[in-house]
């Protein structure tokens, strides 16, 4: 790669140093997104060279596991394994309490699976990322099984949410999640209490999983472009 | 029907009783289970007769879009109403509180999302499906994707539960639901709490639905067999 813009080398940088955090000898769970993506690589470039070895991933997603394949890295699934070791995965908002929105891609649900399973979970992220309050100005995803589509709809607005079905780009009608789901984007004013929309969300009847991510991020790595130079800081 | 022997005699009449129910103009939850299937059968009667008209269903499963079809019951979907007037579903258990659980026929996910939104909730049992404590006799089921049901699993056994794959009959390998997930039923000594556990268990990653129907039930009909002679009560 030979990237020059400022934003891909920042993207890179931040990739690499979540990359670094990886040991030989660990389960991994891999992350869906474009700096996450990064990671993926150098991780693959990693073992190429023979600096770690006996890695085995868990994708959250099927770009992931395209990636991976793409990148050398060999795989497993959850039903062969008894634990994860660290994850890479991205974020669309990041609180100072280091709780995440997710599901941009859609694959928060097979995501909060396996983040939520690392001993150590790495966020990874640009400082547009970073925000005082969730929901500031990410909508909050929530899978829904399709047939329960407008009853959530009518439930998350009694929450105080304004739901707005995703649709989707280079398909017809809405996004469909790799599960065969549908998700619905959801504006809150305020997320005051993301522990406990978590859960009231989740135990919407049809409801799969939501994107807020409360209490499992362990590492944050923010990238940022400052006068023009890449840089990468710890939360 | 010309059933003779008082146990199917006694699901006839726990049927009927929730048919009469019904009243003209209304939107109908159809759900699934033995006793259910005559109650839809007695609409459908009801329906032909002219007794009552201007009925639309919404049906929990396969298996009662198929009987609502069968006896002449129109159907609707979701997308199409605003509310549900009343809902007809049986039980697997049911306690002192008309707290239920749910799920023996793996369409619970389905039939909470339809009997949570009726205005009136009727559940048809028989007698031997009351319960001083919700998991006192039967499993309790838990939908969950494919991909996670090992981290489920041991979450499950963390919560002090003991999960069990449900394994189909009739079909080699787990039982597969009408979303395309997995049944995990688990074995709880004692549910002192169903509200808060129906809310742990949904915020599980991975899990859809669990068949506690907590503060969802309005009517509960009692089917009984008392000298030979099946009986119904409210209770």
């Amino acid at each position: 790669m030979t990237a020059t813009d400022p934003v891909t080398v920042m993207k890179q940088e931040v990739g690499k140093a979540a990359a670094a955090l990886v040991k030989s000898g660990t389960i991994v769970g891999l992350g869906t997104g474009s700096t996450t993506a990064y990671a993926i690589e150098y991780i693959g470039d990693r073992l190429k060279s023979g600096e770690i070895k006996d890695i085995v991933g868990i994708p959250t997603s099927f770009q992931a596991e395209v990636l991976a394949k793409k990148y050398g890295i060999p795989l497993t699934t959850l039903d062969a394994v008894e634990h994860i070791d660290i994850a890479i995965d991205g974020a669309d908002e990041v609180d100072p309490q280091k709780n995440l929105i997710k599901g941009g891609g859609a694959a928060h649900t097979r995501e909060k699976v396996v983040d939520s399973l690392a001993n150590q979970f790495v966020v990874v992220v640009d400082s547009g990322k970073l925000v005082d309050k969730l929901g500031s100005s990410f909508l909050l995803p929530v899978e829904v099984i399709p047939m329960a589509l407008a009853p959530v709809m009518r439930a998350i607005e009694k929450l105080g949410g304004k739901p707005e079905l995703r649709m989707g780009v280079k398909k017809a009608g809405p996004v469909v999640t790799d599960q065969g789901n549908l998700v619905i984007d959801v504006k809150f004013d305020f997320i005051d209490n993301p522990a406990e929309l978590e859960k009231t969300l989740n135990n919407i009847p049809g409801v799969l999983e939501n994107g807020l991510f409360v209490g499992v991020a362990d590492i944050v790595l923010v990238g940022e472009v400052k006068d023009g130079q890449p840089t990468v800081r710890q939360m």
